[in-house]
């Protein structure tokens, strides 16, 4: 039985002291687990990497993004197969293992994750040293490139991909990430109670089909720009970041680092530019143009 | 050098095609590493069990909210001492690690914190087990007690938590969990960019406070109401969460199997009630009123 991205709930409705009783759609949470098959020989074992609090679907993307953004995997032709695990006792838990099975040559340090999670005493415990900690995994500041946005393309990202969500709508109680081309056209929509989760799906999803470095694309996000998001699109090589909440003070940090453009408090016809502003020309000279640039 | 929970960014500000530079004040993200000194004897150890990311402030209730949800510790008395590590190298570092002193008779299992994240396999991957794994950790169905509100009180609590929220107001990019009293006072307000640290900062507090189980209490969250935010009311005996966003459906699972009262989508004078309307007395006698109890 698979499950999908919606519960239906018996809920007591209350509005304006009257109460009614009612059938509501709530969004799916459930565990995923994610093992890996690795090592090559009598050597190659298999190991529980992670579990994480996710909504079914696109579980296979979830997977692979989590090991891209990780630092696991570096390609998708590492991966040469990923499937449910099969070996299980309760329908409740069917769908909710994935195997991801490793080409043996790969090499596998699991201590990588041990690392992203507990940041290691000879780099320090600050903000400078998490972003650090991406610089000495070979990540580069992320190219100009050719991509540009212009204010208009910017402000019409959220009703675009407003009509892209399908299980908000139905459930408000989950966080998109939508991925447009440097056109606006929405590309990849994946929806997850997990805001990292959302992006590990788009990253998977761009990995399984070699499009990573994303540098031609723009990733929306529905609610806020926390560090862990600018570092997962800095990993995937997306040089822009479009959010309806607000960055942190890390987010901007890393952004301006590693020449990520991102843009917060996307509402109606208002933006804020906090990095990267070169990549969304200003048409028309303004005296307090700060850091964009002027393309007339 | 204590760092503060907002931070000044240079902005370029865009509204109707317009640009202005500005400042504009972030919340602060910075990643905060737990360490714990437990045993006794020869055998007594400093083991850092976590780096989570966070916004500064009442660090040493997120460390012991932390400890205490986690199941690492459960009484005040473990806890001989709190305190920031002073052995640093670099003033970037500072305030960012927190050593909690255990009292050498407390045993600690550092397995059940490794257990929280990879469910293990005698229990199962299923939303089911991660229910019943709170269940084994001695959590009992939480008591009707003698909380109960109005719908009145209910829907006055976004403006009460709002006029408390500081930072908030300032950035626009954090959680707020504000615990209320049974009378809908605001007792405690905890701010930060995880809103599962919000809410850790909360019990950390009440714990200090010997307050728990905190059986008279309410839980207010600015966000939405996951699994993992159930999970630690009912850890800490709150039996009340009233959420301005909407639950996930294992949320509601869990809020069911404890006899918690979850209030979703609590906005002007509208909220959901999916779980313990036995704690909501109904004023009038109404043909549809579900499951909550009419006290007339």
């Amino acid at each position: 039985m698979s499950k999908g991205p919606v519960h239906k709930f018996s809920v007591s409705k209350i509005s304006d002291q009257q109460l009614e009783t009612a059938e509501d759609l709530l969004v799916t949470e459930e565990p995923l687990e994610i093992r890996l098959n690795h090592g090559s020989g009598e050597l190659r074992r298999q190991d529980r990497i992670a579990v994480t609090m996710r909504t079914p679907g696109h579980d296979f993307e979830l997977a692979t993004g989590f090991l891209f953004t990780e630092g696991i995997v570096a390609h998708s032709y590492q991966i040469l197969s990923v499937r449910y695990c099969l070996e299980i006792k309760d329908d409740a838990e069917e769908d909710n293992i994935v195997i991801v099975d490793l080409d043996p040559v790969v090499e596998v340090d699991l201590q990588k994750l041990e690392r992203n999670f507990y940041i290691s005493s000879s780099c320090g415990v600050c903000g400078k040293s998490s972003i650090e900690s991406i610089q000495n995994r070979g990540c580069q500041s992320l190219p100009d490139g050719n991509l540009r946005m212009s204010f208009n393309l910017i402000t019409w990202l959220p009703q675009l991909a407003n009509e892209n969500q399908t299980v908000f709508k139905h459930t408000g109680g989950l966080h998109a990430a939508v991925l447009f081309d440097a056109d606006g056209n929405p590309v990849l929509t994946r929806e997850d109670v997990g805001r990292h989760n959302a992006v590990d799906k788009i990253v998977g999803a761009l990995l399984a089909e070699s499009k990573i470095p994303g540098s031609e694309h723009i990733l929306f996000l529905s609610g806020r720009a926390g560090f862990e998001l600018v570092q997962k699109c800095v990993i995937a090589g997306i040089p822009v970041i479009a959010a309806v909440g607000a960055p942190s003070s890390l987010a901007v940090e890393m952004a301006k680092d590693f020449n990520l453009t991102l843009i917060g408090f996307l509402r109606g016809n208002r933006f804020n530019v906090y990095s990267g502003g070169q990549r969304i020309p200003h048409p028309r000279p303004s005296p307090t143009s700060g850091d964009l640039e002027r393309d007339s």
